[in-house]
């Protein structure tokens, strides 16, 4: 029998605890998240511990819901500590989710706060926590620099001016992380949601140029990805609900639904179809040009609550998993960049864990070329950062490939405190490597295991996005 | 080592031990099932342990298809001890099938016979249990005390007449459990079925009424909603093979495609989506008026086998898993309900585990209103009912919500002695809760942990359908 | 902590290696492979062990890519130890694949090096090989004798003369197994790609006679079929990427769709679905006349990377798997044949581990008939045979089936040293016997766990394809 949550957490074997030890103080390479990089810029601070844990927090929101929390005490106005208490009541209970371990995790890193949250001693923990938000150090340039950070990729719009980053990266401020942006052009690729034409426009002003066709939407686009590019960015992000691919839809396809769509007439699924397919390829090889890694979110089925998207807005918790299919478009996707040459480094993540094999073999398709770990079966995303989830993606990816060429885990967080996630990741690898070395499926080789686990950890990422 | 099935059955750590202890004799709510309320009515007695055992089982059927037994010793007319002495013989090698251990339980609490079952001893076990079969106490009411049953929801066609279930309830019996009717209508919503025209008629007979458009099908329906709210029915339940949704779809397109079938007409695949969509929302918002809960059986591929379809009619082990894919219709068809604040406590089930993750999410999204456990996944159905599958429902609904809220196991089952699966589920609940205690994973406090294990098992289904 | 790979490999209870050594000396009946007859014929030698173990190996393939191997030391002109090397390298870190336990096993069985493989000792190992290879019984007959093969099927195409096969007959060396043939017919049914026509040329050719329409193609592919029965085949071979079928299709449509094709006419997807789905039920009709077992093999998604397809040809390690859907489409595939009494013995394969439950439960559809067995979901395949996709497979039978009926594994491989496949499976199945067995879920009877154990191993398979 072992203790709650002991130094040994999540380690079953020795081996395990000998791995952990040699990776537990390596840096954080955070590569995608969401937090705000205003706040970085003004090294904001915190209103109490409710703002910091429950002031955007999904996963929370959700679990909240399910124990019969009102809305008012989730994203309404109720006071502060009823908020807390309603949380820590939920938490009580929430055996076997991972938000358990994250709530305890965070409250002994960040508040030396040893014990079991229960809704008993929620007033405890809030007036603990609360004291020590409020003494001086406790803002966002501490937390990032006491969660060893050493840089992280933010999630940003292709109008994005950039400006807290430059901010940022001007200030230089020691031991503050590097905040590097990914490109995201979600609204650009949207040509079917009513908010497109405007954001045409505005990507027009952002690029300073007129947008009227293909070409100069194309332009537009490039002028962004260099501005982007000259402030570090090395990254993008497309989230595609779900991939879809017309292999031989063409320019004058697309540019016709283009001018459709900013023409307010209706677009045919065709239409869609061939504005994707096009402006995807495009993409890909601005960034295969600039040595980017592109990312694709796959597999989320959103907004489905239409009643709670009014009162509360987009990603405040009413996502889920779809099970639309998407290996064939997604194999045509990325064959038609690799035939010209203009295939980034790529990273594939799903939010249904039945693509799990899918992607972990769809990726030794386009892997070769000369580069390690070239493309990537992304961390379990989102609703799969979980215990099992992790557990199965280490496995199922071992089998499928190499793992020990894998870049590692992401927080995909809003929360400065979300950092513990990373050691809950490396508790997790620490422990499957052992469990492999002292099964006797695998030697027990201390120096290969460290070096596999520490690319995992750290290396890998550190080398993939240089 | 264990000893095979001793007392520690399933339970593999001292927490497991105690918890079970602690939940082991808690009465059952066996809420969804398909036992035949005559046979309570009656109190049936059974014509020996073929007939109690082999009589209307496609589980057992099924295991010795696969073992080379002719039909004849199956749905056909072998004397009843070769047809037992041929199960008996499947049973003997059929490692790893919760079907052994069903039956095993079933031999201890019923028939306090605790040795193995082989092809050996097949004539000793079927003298041991013929014989108490034949004893007086050995019927229905029996079984049912015996098993310590609190209420059972059967299964119901909107026409019948619920007299059975009438006079259970005035003859109240001690002992004998409640007998709650479940609302079925997949007769009247099966409109692309050669039957339907023939049900609607019948339709028509048990309600009283004419039914010629929209208005009047409607009436009819909500009068034996009416019915069956008064004969204590809570529970409604759907087959949606595979569930269909048009959230733009009339009442004057439902009801067009109502008057084509009952005129002969050839029906589009659009007629029947709008009917399904249109009738369903309007079945939801009655359930949710009256506090009903409302179960969605989704994923089945039925009556695969014609051949067999025609020998051995319906429902006879021929069905299987569906992969068609359903998380955006069902999504939508939950949010048609929602956003009109007629969404019922609904209950999802899907035959097809590969839908586990995607609807343990989808549940989240219509989670909230202040109603704990408003949304429920649905245990392991069918197919899943089985120890690994169990495990799985387990830790797969821990991880994307709160277990603690779930509503627990029920048998769907035709027989009278199938009560050991509510044991079978206890064990592995309990075993499942020690192994997080006994990890780190979950504070070891036996007070949480017996307060999450009683809900789980008797008190929120108890409370869900109040 | 056990040792790397010591002699109770896999074998994590007392019971299990009693199993293990119970079933470890056991014939190897290797009923699908890819190897070449012609090979066998000839007593071919090879030219090292590059060639040996790197000439055609996908797999091996697969992983140099992720591990950065450029192409010309994969399928390229590089020098043969300059290939070893490389290999050995991405060997050293391949912690949790499959390749990395064969290629152990493999240096141990047929070489004797007992050491782990780095890239340190790359050189060292490659002599070791070959000086063996250059011995004078490192032959093709001596490598099948020492895997104790009893007989294998190959995989072959209609038009084939089957020469090889009947002088291995002929030559009937003591020794070498028998070598049978499987009729796999897929030029005749993928009527949608380019080679069709030049394919039912060579058809015509083969069997003598003009393929002008339906009745000339069937009395063409039924010639072959009995000219492969003629010598000793027993087994079909179907690749359905994926299963299609049209349970309305007509002779008539076929056979229109036939002669569009033959035209050069522009097929619709109906003429496809329909040309297969009349194909194949004729072809089962044939197969079940003959007493022959058909293989479908569904769920892939081949040749993704078209770059590669022309550099390095099909078949080189850019499959993956599909998510497309077909439990419909199979359903109707079979029920269209068993509704005619013509439904032969069926081996159903998928290589999307989605499938495995809905194929797990579909084989009970059509089990029956009095033949014990008589569907099988067959072995992990291709990317599923790893051990947590034998542990899963056998589990997932053993649920939803009688595990005990399973015919067991093949090695579906390209090398004459792949053998060690079925120790490494009946290391596993040993183990999953001893866990059922040992935590008490099944009882500890020794006779019925070897009988278990035997029949999956060996005896099965015997009698299944007799």
């Amino acid at each position: 029998m072992r203790a709650f949550m002991d130094e040994h957490f999540l380690l079953d074997n020795g081996t395990a605890v000998d791995i952990y030890d040699h990776i537990k103080n390596l840096p954080i390479i955070d590569y995608h998240c969401h937090l705000n990089p205003a706040a970085i810029t003004n090294n904001a601070r915190f209103n109490g511990i409710t703002e910091l844990w429950l002031g955007g927090d999904h996963y929370k929101w959700r679990m909240m819901r399910h124990n019969g929390v009102p809305e008012s005490h989730i994203t309404g106005d109720a006071p502060a500590h009823e908020k807390f208490a309603a949380w820590c009541a939920t938490l009580e209970t929430a055996i076997g989710n991972p938000g358990y371990h994250w709530a305890h995790l965070e409250l002994r890193n960040y508040f030396g706060f040893h014990g079991v949250v229960t809704k008993d001693n929620a007033a405890e923990i809030y007036a603990i926590c609360n004291s020590q938000i409020e003494s001086p150090d406790f803002n966002v340039h501490a937390l990032l620099k006491k969660s060893r950070v050493e840089w992280l990729g933010t999630t940003d719009d292709p109008i994005d001016t950039l400006e807290h980053h430059k901010k940022i990266k001007e200030d230089n401020i020691p031991g503050v992380p590097k905040v590097i942006p990914s490109f995201r052009p979600s609204n650009a690729m949207d040509i079917e949601k009513p908010a497109f034409v405007e954001y045409i426009s505005k990507l027009a002003a952002a690029s300073g140029m007129a947008i009227t066709g293909w070409d100069s939407l194309e332009a537009a686009l490039v002028s962004r990805i260099d501005h982007f590019h000259n402030m570090d960015c090395r990254i993008s992000d497309h989230a595609l609900d779900p991939p879809v691919f017309n292999s031989v839809a063409t320019k004058a396809q697309a540019e016709a639904a283009l001018k459709k769509a900013l023409a307010g007439d209706i677009l045919t699924d065709c239409d869609i179809v061939a504005y994707k397919s096009v402006i995807m390829v495009m993409l890909g090889a601005e960034y295969a040009k600039r040595g980017w890694v592109m990312q694709l979110h796959m597999g989320a089925q959103r907004a489905n609550n239409s009643r709670m998207l009014k009162l509360a807005g987009p990603d405040t918790g009413f996502d889920s998993m779809s099970d639309a299919t998407f290996s064939l478009p997604l194999g045509q996707m990325l064959d038609a960049m690799e035939v010209k040459d203009a295939l980034p480094k790529t990273v594939l993540y799903a939010l249904n864990p039945t693509a799990d094999d899918m992607l972990a073999t769809m990726i030794g398709n386009f892997a070769g070329r000369g580069i390690k770990g070239r493309m990537q079966w992304g961390c379990p995303w989102w609703f799969n950062d979980n215990k099992p989830g992790m557990i199965k993606h280490l496995i199922t990816l071992a089998n499928h490939g190499m793992v020990a060429n894998f870049i590692g885990m992401l927080t995909d967080s809003r929360s400065f405190i979300s950092y513990p996630r990373h050691e809950y990741f490396r508790r997790i690898l620490a422990n499957q490597l052992g469990v492999w070395a002292e099964s006797g499926d695998f030697p027990r080789n201390m120096d290969t295991l460290y070096k596999i686990a520490g690319d995992i950890a750290y290396y890998n990422v550190k080398g993939y996005f240089a």
